[in-house]
């Protein structure tokens, strides 16, 4: 049906569904209305990034006016920021697992409510490259964690539930299709690995902590370069879990800055 | 010596540290000069609010001018806001662990190079109380994880490494006199559960996936009760541990809204 699931048997019975970090809800707002006719979800960590993305995609969709002044519609909260254009959503979410899955939560209700079709989200972030290039892209085809499994256990209460991180093969393809009429951003499809920690858990240096040698370091990154790897960063595990449990099509793509 | 250690030996030989995610640098700015004097840092999620609670500061230490006008120090960063007033720090650091871990890595640092002395730490969060009132406020003896044990499981590499999360008992018992004299927040110390999800780790029943009942649920939420817990939120582990290693008193503590 290309509807979004949710997998939840209490939400039937509620009565009203509040999107608490959205500053949403079903009984406050026309979720159909607002959002029925969206097809692409775009997500990042920053706000003012996502912001120029979408005034960005305002200009390339043609739309009326300029854009500039694009609207936060979760503008009552400050824990994410949301603006339209056209079709395509252009959500922030946070830096780590912890914060995209709240978004992502409330995300997949607001589709589910909207009763949205066909929708295609994409993280579209920036990472840290393993071998490759500064200014790449990476688009993923599977997300691994730091033992470089393509797994993301999922803490359910006291238990531990592992769940599957592979993403949309077909949108990976598509995207670097897409990629070959860009040549100042050198593409490629590889696993990317996400952490739980920017210094201590990639192998940094500079942290306020630091336990292991440059050499340490180094091994660490070589073994994650054989095993496919070639970028690093802290949400993608989760991202592809939920999107692949609630039906999105789901890919990431990251710009490796430095 | 009362300064704030980084355990790092890769730092000294450094020319330049870049606190890449504030917006701050050793070589951009005069750090000494510009958090020499701080004594106390207090930190939340919520960027907004950290800019309220700046203001409340600058009004309550009666310093000149009104303080509506506090500029953000990190603004050419949008991952987190930092304000101050007088020897007051208020940042925000977003939410769940890898978000807190990034911003105190990088504020442990300034704090060293700044060369500041016996620096107080305080988390001002919100949390889920348990079996506790609306309104109150939980100061935190001891952070614990979803399965009630007070360490904080940190990957080094890919290895895991096993944390303390004791926070500062004299603090906590400082915190619990100064409630005494504000008759509207019943304020308590207890355990204080830090989960890395807000939906299936706490037990809510209103995520967009929900495999559990409510009986089940609620049987979780009383063992949590019964080892002690008594609010739920998504960073103190880390903090606690973060804060310990690194010689900074630290305390948490957190307002139960609902």
């Amino acid at each position: 049906s290309g509807l979004v699931h949710v997998k939840n048997p209490h939400l039937d019975s509620m009565e009203e569904d509040v999107l608490y970090h959205l500053d949403l809800g079903t009984k406050t707002h026309n979720l159909p209305a607002m959002f029925g006719d969206i097809k692409f979800v775009c997500v990042g960590g920053s706000p003012n990034r996502m912001r120029a993305f979408a005034q960005f995609m305002h200009r390339e969709l043609g739309l009326a006016g300029d854009g500039e002044d694009v609207a936060d519609i979760c503008a009552g909260s400050d824990r994410y920021a949301m603006y339209r254009a056209g079709p395509v959503l252009s959500i922030s979410h946070g830096m780590g697992i912890p914060s995209i899955s709240i978004m992502l939560h409330e995300l997949i209700k607001l589709l589910h409510h909207a009763k949205c079709r066909d929708v295609t989200i994409i993280r579209i972030g920036t990472s840290g490259g393993l071998g490759i290039k500064a200014g790449s892209v990476v688009i993923t085809d599977t997300a691994v964690d730091s033992s470089f499994q393509p797994r993301f256990e999922q803490v359910v209460l006291d238990d531990v539930v592992v769940r599957s991180t592979e993403l949309d093969k077909d949108l990976a393809e598509e995207l670097l299709a897409c990629s070959r009429d860009i040549t100042d951003f050198p593409t490629l499809i590889g696993h990317t690995m996400c952490t739980y920690d920017f210094y201590e858990g990639q192998g940094r240096l500079d942290g306020a902590l630091c336990s292991f040698s440059s050499e340490k370091k180094l091994e660490y990154l070589r073994r994650a370069y054989d095993a496919g790897v070639r970028n690093i960063e802290m949400e993608s595990t989760a991202f592809a879990a939920l999107c692949g449990l609630c039906g999105l099509k789901g890919e990431s793509c990251h710009l490796h800055l430095l």
